[in-house]
């Protein structure tokens, strides 16, 4: 049985800002730099999820792409677009939504939903010069 | 002689928020849709700009772009990479900062500076499926 | 009172064939080569349509763009998405669906009924290396 | 002796549509939606095709480019650049030609005959936001 | 009749270098910068021609895309692509190779030999940041 | 602790020629086609550097980003820029400035150099369709 896996990307505008309550403005100035300023800056975000299974010989596909686009939707792009990342549970209690924490937060949204395949790379790319990769702990 | 017209982009990420102080919130809502929310979103901008003027025999250049670029760099990049684009002195006063507004604010810092070339078109993108064209009064 | 042009873009696939009926199959294949084999092929389409007005002050906006995007989802993309655009309404009656006619029929389809501003560009993309222009008759 | 990977990309239009012939017009439609419409819709596909192997000392190069381009040219562009892609030998019993079935093609039509490298990756591209990964059985 | 426009890419590599022989290196320096540097760097480039015509009734089309092509391929592609452009004729007589006189070579080139449309427009993009425009004298 | 991967990209333009001077010009042009003519072609080269670590619970980041632009900029960008490539140190010893031995280049300027992270990848891409992945001896 040949396996291969697909890939699915969404984008969507949001805001964010980096900055820890514990900390003093000079450290958090000198840690984030221009991403501290308040209240907020922004990107278009690009969510690239990729999951791998076998072919199904009869469809010739390795999800139900319909069911991956549903949960992407419902748990990723609706609460994300336009959105201030910051207000997101995952980052209320001191994570800081970088690239690579944002890839991991859409991965605990996705993974344990996917029923059909494997959840096996988030990409999240910042712009078209970063991107962070999250393959699961 | 022979004229041309030169194009140089910049890109940086800010960030904005579409409302009226003077309008209650369902208005402001209505008529901004998510754009509304509080604190804020933001977008990779692109800032395309256009000059036009003869190509010089010696150079066989229609502008200096060493100009260009100082000029894009002190007059729209520091200002508004990583800004709340709200808080420029352009939006303080009630102008929204939509992407028509920010190619009227980059038309207004540039075109009174350049001397070697004519401005003739600012274009703005706030992601590659929507932008505003500016050229003047 | 400033005026500004905005454009939006709408990406969909299609299928599409180059072939007259009235013609034979040889001056078929020599006018249009790989373009005429049966049944169809198709690309991933780009669609960017400019509309231009003045800004208005309230809102920083020269379009409703809800409702540009209501009606390029009604009258364009949900006609056209995975269509074969051989079948629509416009091309069955001998105009051929070259891009350019593509781009005439996209303006026909919005050009009445756009109220808040005006139509003046529609660009078809058929991929990254050629598109049409059309500005009305 | 170090070694490195090297892709190569290639794009062009065709046209595909997905049912089987031995499900009725109802399962057809649940299954692949507007992919199942008569009688084709199609895509600008771009293939990536990633090949491994030692850096020749005298040349810099892990693969002869001439020869993969060659491949690509006869085996894969020309065959299926404007076609109809269920009428490719692969698709004819009963494969749907879905993205990942089309790089397993990809694949199969370039593993064998490539003789100065090692092909370890054949992704296929629908649009930029879908695509499939093909790394052998 | 309707009309409309036709735009085409090609891309292609080639090198170039900006000096002026009747100036001395402190001159050529200050005003050429980095691309003063010998012997040549270069650029991945990508020439856009637009021609406009009124679309024909019989084909949708508005240029015979075959004569395009070939023209764009013999007098551009091939005797620039991977070319060192201070080499060209055009360039010979103290011409430098910018952008914007790469362009004014191009239409040059073209402009007379176009039979069954009127050359508009020829962008050059020597990146995605910086192109210029040449539409004749 | 979760680990992530960070892709930092920069572009530039820069020259180089394929040739061997131990080989006469026959081998030279049969070997190395268009891209042996001399004094040289460029390309707008893009590198993509990947590092790999655990996300600081403090700051969300794998690695610090100011540390590796730095590098990024000291290293690859200020030598590699407008540069003919042939005359850095690596290609003087008869290494042919190929994208794979760019990467390779890129790849021992940067990997010893890099403390807070690990360096799991380098790719090089000549143009959209041609780079060159290099992960190390």
């Amino acid at each position: 049985m040949s396996s291969a896996s697909v890939t699915r990307a969404v984008e969507f505008p949001a805001g964010h800002r980096y900055h820890r309550p514990d900390w003093d403005d000079a450290r958090n100035e000198s840690t984030f730099g221009p991403c501290f300023r308040s209240p907020a800056h922004g990107h278009n975000y690009r969510v690239e999820v990729t999951v791998r299974g076998r072919i199904d010989p009869d469809t010739g596909m390795v999800v139900d792409l319909a069911e991956l686009d549903r949960l992407l939707r419902e748990r990723v792009v609706e609460p994300m677009d336009h959105a201030f990342l910051n207000d997101l549970p995952e980052f209320r209690d001191g994570w800081i939504p970088t690239t690579e924490n944002i890839a991991r937060a859409v991965w605990e949204r996705l993974s344990a939903a996917l029923v059909s395949s494997e959840l096996v790379l988030v990409r999240v790319l910042e712009d078209r010069n970063l991107w962070a990769d999250y393959e699961g702990d």
